[in-house]
């Protein structure tokens, strides 16, 4: 990533303390690009009223993040930092229930849900938008991997296994529901993922096996 | 679906016959609709370029499609009628790693890959784009559901199985790859998204259980 996806550390400033001026107005920004993208969506967002809404200089904003498309992957970058606190029940198949459960709630609550469902779709519309959405998938299937790796260490699971496989495997069928065949999600569903992936990953399925080399994504998600 | 999504038959014109001129223009339409968006995609794609490569009058295509998001929407519903052979090994993981095969294959591939990828994306971007994918897939899964019920015939699989279930299981965690977190998609992520449907089919997992109640996606894939 360019270093004005990193705004808390711009090339030409010295380096400001951490949590110091620089760290808030990145945390405003991101706040207010967040908040206006739920409203107007990626189509309806400009530096304008980010700049705004956050009481950031226009010039500002354009100066560190170049533009709409910067703004949007910096929110991801943004959300991929935050803490994000894992189960651990002691059971993986409860482990991932919960963490598919979590996806459920948040995506499909009337309050908590518009944000990140408008900033995934805004973020498809830029290449640096996608790269920063695919930064911020890999970074939470890492994170949540360790549900994964304490299963290994319990003997619950064959040692070998990808963890991240394993997590993306229980959440897939949800944000494919979500964002591509639009198809109604319930709680039901979000357990069945959980199960089949805790079955499968029980199985060795998810044992790293001789690399294949692995085919890029051709196409940006826009088709572009 | 609306009139003008079945463009075959529409309102103030008499019934035509099977394959007439009709047919015909939609087909054209619909070819270049798809060659339109594979090019240029969604914010390229303009009635004026569709009916510049179609030979249909400007005025037809906003009579019977409505527009931009009417023709791509009819693309999608051209594409669920289309004939899609399914794979019978009499295995079930191996019919399922056929379909997930083929998917991959497709959106993969340098010539084939960019118009399903194209027309998918442009269709996340309007209300009836976004009805006739929900349609899409669901006409795709109710299709090939029939591996699963021939798994069922076979003593494979549970009865009460729901085969259609198993088929998004499958194919989700490509489609999630594809077009949301977008990382790379390979042959063996492809295989062990089958294997990993076919073993949570065998143990049960995807049977009818009393029906819970369905939350809808409450947001539209714009997030709007």
């Amino acid at each position: 990533m360019s270093g004005t996806m990193h705004p808390e550390q711009p090339p030409h400033t010295p380096t400001p303390r951490p949590g110091g001026r620089s760290a808030r107005v990145r945390a405003d920004v991101v706040a207010a690009t967040l908040a206006e993208v739920t409203r107007k969506g990626y189509d309806g967002l400009t530096v304008e009223a980010v700049a705004g809404r956050s009481g950031a200089h226009k010039a500002t904003l354009y100066r560190r993040w170049g533009g709409v498309d910067g703004l949007v992957a910096d929110a991801l970058t943004a959300s991929a930092d935050e803490p994000w606190p894992l189960p651990d029940t002691g059971d993986l198949r409860q482990d991932l229930r919960r963490i598919t459960q979590e996806v459920f709630s948040v995506f499909t609550d009337p309050e908590l849900g518009p944000t990140p469902t408008a900033l995934i779709s805004a973020a498809q519309r830029s290449d640096i938008g996608a790269a920063a959405l695919r930064a911020f998938f890999a970074a939470r299937h890492q994170q949540a991997a360790e549900v994964a790796e304490r299963a290994v260490s319990r003997g619950e699971l064959p040692v070998g296994t990808d963890g991240t496989e394993v997590v993306r495997a229980a959440t897939a069928p949800l944000y494919y529901r979500l964002f591509v065949s639009g198809e109604p999600l319930d709680a039901r569903a979000a357990e069945r993922a959980a199960d089949a992936a805790a079955l499968a990953a029980r199985a060795g399925l998810f044992t790293s096996t001789p690399a294949t080399p692995a085919t890029p994504n051709p196409t940006s998600p826009d088709g572009n």
